[in-house]
């Protein structure tokens, strides 16, 4: 996951690519408890791992397994297609039927219930972005077997299971600190995409204040809108990982905790890094505003310039362009002058540095701001 | 409820046909119990249906029905017209006469009542929409019997029948779990039209962002307005069903409550759902707002590149119209020059070369923006 | 209280009418058991009605009434002038001497104050409007005695004092139901005045939508003004309701709950209606700064055309009013040639064309709006 | 505390001057127990008052007065200069070392500190305004002494010792009541500074709506400061008061309560006027920004009339000044006709006064606005 | 700590200089015990410090120090650089995996974890600025024990230190009580710092009142960002060091209590003062916003003013310009007057004296608003 190769202007590319997810909810009225198997389910892959303090197994057999006594058990079930094998298994755990159609309704809240038997553990896990996008990961935790269902078919899990094959520290001791384990992968895999988005923000930042272009609102715009959804993906989450350190839960000792409340810190920390992005992204907004007005002001100001410099010479230039009768001495005895010419230049040079000085006196040429804009 | 087949542009003109709902407080310091029935009140129909875990009948004898004592029932009343047969329904059981009345007044806030004897839930149901709008739905659900009392006419429960009369699941064991269905559709019937407002949402997102219009503030505008009003009917909402997970509630066993958690997490989703699109609004407000600045700017842009060229070369053309006498060598001695006029065409073109060349450096044209404009 | 007779035209005339009351914090450093009679105490009126299950009547003695130890009784207080009899029957009531304060301070937040022997309610009834104003309304309830103190003299218990005189339903039962049914008549004068900005709100809104003009700010804000004194008077207002039903209360009997949770219900709707028109308000800002905007753009819109066209055909006709000596071949040929002044016409007709066909493209007139200005 | 006699006008001009209180945290990792006497500690007065029910006296002898063991005492200190007397009197009475150091750090956020001997209550005074500025006020409430000490040198209990020295009431009745007496009278003194507060909102409001100036900004934005600083002040000031009511106080007996509650509601209605005050000066901006824009427009559409009207008038005239050869019949043969000039200035009555019918039509002149701007 | 030796505009200057903290998380999945040293780290320093009532030693011996039973210790860490003394002397203390990790986690949110042997306090201590820096520190609090561990190597316990060298007041007694001491120093340490931003905040505001400049947005934009920063590290320290008041923590006795509420005020001062700031903040974003508008206001008022006056002059020099053969009497007999020029000169002074006195009414020059901006 190395983030120095992607550059920001890339980064921000990204934004534009983003897809709504479509909520599933065609079954209304339906029973809870139908399942209905999303229609970009992936090709499903169930890995069976038994282990215990000494050793970890790989079985192929689900019925053997679901039925063993001994050892602890985590099922690792990546894509929904094969709807039939996953209920199978459920069946097997004993799992209620409406935890069974949350497996496949991909579209939940992140959420945790805690019934007698087991906790159920609904989580989004992002996949890569920006664009942000995260899919559902379930967590099932009984008393000596970790079901985890995710939406698609990724081996996001090889850390956790390589820490299980090498054993050392506490992950072979219980279901729980497995269980614990998954979620904290879950959510340490948000801090490189809002690290990402922080990396954008600042890139927009530096954009707007050092070359303000009118574009660039689009890309905040965008960049709120991901932050927004990043907000809404990580506010639940972080309730429902509260709820794991708060109550009493079921197949959590008092040893476990303090790794929870580390989950839960973590939760936290994202969140705030994320209010943080969006109130910068809230006050680009302004800096933007700003300095289009900014620029409105500029280009005002040169037109004003112009046309206050040339308006009263062209007048003067019109003035001795007026055909009036010379018969008589009064009218326009100018254009008699032997210097008449150069006094009507003289009267337009006059009245062009009057206005310049005016211009410099009020600030608004040759960045002299000395005399202040009169302000009540 | 094929979402397919409407159009954005066919969505957003229906925001246009909102009406506001007329609360209907004719009756201050009148008796909390006096029934007034709505002025648009439609006919009533009632089905009257008794079921247990092998049978299913309707029945048609009111009387007799309310009486009975064995197996389950369901009252489903639709439209209000009718007030004197639904009173008598409720008298035969033993509703408090404010529950009674609250059938009546169709623009309660949604709530749960908890009694003794029964339970009531006052929701909403939305009907259509674009413009949104909802009737009133109360569920009453006692020991044995759950009355349904919709305010319009409407054929909205045939998912819930069909449920009851196919039996499966648990829909015929408990009073509770039709309570349950009812209800649940009632939630779900939301996410159809929040999805339509999400297609709206970035219908005129997509249309700002690419092809920005003056008019589209409208259209925002009205957006906001249906969110907000839909923001208003969903937040007593998941209020009134969290009431029933939380509280000790009659008639509503252990092995519900699973299913109402997962109801009150319909609602909280909606919410959610709702929030994003609100605050995406607000963002296009911004949006909107800077691409009129950003316009605006275009325009000031082109009259200030025009003004300045050609009112210097007005000027020059002045000056040459000038009367002078030429008798003097020093009035005006370029007209008399041989090349006097191509001298005079030169200076123009010079003067108007060297505009476009400071606007072209100052980024203002062709599209180059090398030099960045002074921000201090 | 017929709504309809009432122009938008003239409520929005009523906002501009608004008063702020004055705090009357005189005493500062006094006791808090001082009475001071307000400025503009009105004349009292007190009505002493006893009534019980079969009669009502109504005393003229204060002092045997008050001293009176069978059936219920309900002393109807309006007007603070006469400081002497109300502080007289207060005290034969035996109340505390901050509660008989609390009656002549006219501006008491909303609160309910519980003692051993009685509850005091203080709220605001609304008086006609807009412009918003409320007079206060305290009502104490003790064991088998109702006292109702209105700041000024009004009319508004009738409907009560006609449905005790009638009899029927429970208002002749104890005397928590009494005050009640006043408490409930204070929150339900509300609904016609919320109703009203309502109104306004959406006069308001149609307005900007249809026909915006500049002045409408002003209406704008003094409705936002109105809105905030409602929801100022509401918030406390709930309060205090909801104190009433969630406290355990002396005198409010398991029975009464129902309908004070009714009660609370409406001050929670009122409060919830009061905060979408403020909302709509606040966007109905957006929305004018927005149409100013939109505006400026149209006038700008119009200068840049009507100076881009002409501005360069003015240049034309001064360079053809050029007095070069004609007697250089190369000075002015066009001037003497046989078709010049159809050949300079042309000249300007052609530049003329080009520029509208440019605004054309940029889609600023004929309402075509084609080709997209350039947003990068 | 006259307010009539103080000017709108010279209410905003104290707005000026406001100074920053400057935090005394000189002494970083020092002992929280060092006292520090502030640099503008004024001169120390000590009033001695010992009162029963029967007789107040007021003694000179600090050391005799803090042994007493009959009788009520009341401690009243004002300006913190003389340390070493004051020190010695709070040894006197056993005061814990942080309590004697919070005298004197005169920047205390108000709060409540209850230990099992004696409650703090720390608030903060109002002294004047505008511009709002207030003085640290400690009372510390022992079993039969009351201790004030207050920042500066002020005689603004003189009201509660003469109330004192009176007698009736409650006042001499326990410490508790003297305690809440000076409490009351320190929560009071907020509502006159406070209501010049909504004068000076609402004198602003008017000159706004009537007479917009652009200066006026810089008024709102220091009101809107100074409201700020109002509310930070009351906030805590609001739970400290609410923590005596709500919690079990030493010293503070049920028969107190009601007088606390009657304190801290004040304390909720200042805050609720300081909060309606900061809505409105945030509208204020907004009414202003848009009185911005809409000069604008009108300056705008002022340049746009005289432009539009003027600049094909001017096309005209330069049209006939030019000099192309007469000798051809094709050129300007109007400049040969008999009524040439009257031809030459009917066409530009022409253009000019369709140019203003279509700015009639448009609704920019005459105040007509029948036909609407296009607005798609 | 001198505050008045820094200039405002160097503050403001050290504005520019900040640099994101870069979260490290590139152990997505890894065991949570695992601890990386950052790449930053600072050379190890360790002080071992044994003291009682009567005696302070500064130990060398890590090993047997830690062993030590009798007598109190503090051990004080600065510095990462050296992993494996620093988890050797953890691990002597009998430290969880979790709380050693958290040590070198240098970018944690500020938290309090409480196990059954010792309390983990982790705050941020701000390191100089503007821009605002801070570095970790986690005071560990065991029964007869102190461990603070710093992320960079500073001397800024130096007066602690000296505290307890010098003996006196509390901080021999309890190891409760020097845990107390570090975290007041810690939190006192960011009154400086925010007192800077308030300097700047003011000179800002100041800036911007008397001269406004358009490049001030940037330096308001990047002061709202380091509050915001200051926002959310203050946050969770608040909520870390009231879980220590609030709680029922180890080895903090009711003795200690009140200092640490003393601490937590503090904290909640600092984020009072930070709201402020950020508010004002806010606030300046909006007098920016309206400055602009002014300027431009005042920009265009000067074009109109110039326009409208010289316009129509030019107008009337082009219509006596006009060529029309003076043949016809009825073709600009004004040329022929004798007076014509002065006549014309005097049209021209008529209408921009005209012009010039309905601006003057309008109240757009010389300062005079006589006559009001109509604004319906």
């Amino acid at each position: 996951m190395k983030r120095t190769d992607i550059s920001p202007r890339r980064l921000r590319a990204g934004l534009a690519g983003r897809r709504r997810r479509k909520s599933r909810r065609a079954d209304i009225g339906a029973s809870p408890a139908l399942i209905i198997t999303p229609n970009d389910a992936t090709d499903t892959r169930i890995r069976l791992l038994k282990y215990g303090p000494d050793s970890v197994t790989e079985m192929q057999d689900a019925d053997a397994f679901c039925k063993a006594t001994d050892g602890l058990r985590w099922i690792d079930i990546s894509g929904l297609k094969d709807q039939d094998r996953i209920s199978d298994i459920c069946a097997k755990l004993n799992l209620h039927s409406l935890t069974v159609a949350d497996l496949f309704h991909t579209d939940q809240r992140p959420k945790t219930e805690i019934s007698a038997d087991y906790v159920q553990i609904t989580l989004r896990m992002p996949v890569g972005g920006p664009p942000f996008d995260a899919d559902q990961l379930t967590v099932i935790l009984g008393h000596d077997v970790v079901l985890s269902v995710r939406e698609q078919s990724r081996e996001s899990f090889a850390p956790v299971r390589k820490r299980l094959h090498d054993g050392g520290t506490h992950i072979r001791e219980s279901s729980g600190y497995l269980a614990y384990a998954l979620i904290d992968l879950a959510i340490d895999s948000y801090f490189p995409i809002i690290e990402r988005y922080g990396d954008i923000t600042e890139s927009l930042e530096e954009h707007i204040l050092t070359e303000p272009q009118d574009g660039v609102i689009r890309e905040i715009h965008l960049l709120k809108r991901e932050l927004l959804d990043l907000r809404h993906a990580l506010w639940p989450l972080r309730e429902a990982v509260n709820a794991l350190v708060r109550d009493d839960v079921p197949h959590i000792g008092e040893k476990l905790r303090p790794y929870l409340r580390d989950c839960a810190d973590h939760a936290f920390q994202l969140l705030d890094m994320v209010e943080v992005y969006r109130e910068v992204a809230q006050g680009l907004v302004d800096l933007h505003l700003s300095s289009l007005s900014h620029r409105m002001n500029e280009v005002m100001k040169v037109l004003t310039i112009i046309a206050t410099i040339f308006i009263p010479m062209t007048f003067i230039a019109g003035l001795y362009g007026m055909n009036f009768d010379r018969a008589s001495p009064y009218n326009l005895p100018e254009l008699g002058w032997r210097y008449g010419y150069i006094y009507a230049v003289g009267l337009m040079a006059t009245s062009s540095t009057a206005m310049l000085f005016m211009f410099w006196r009020m600030g608004w040429i040759f960045g002299k701001s000395g005399v202040k804009p009169k302000q009540r």
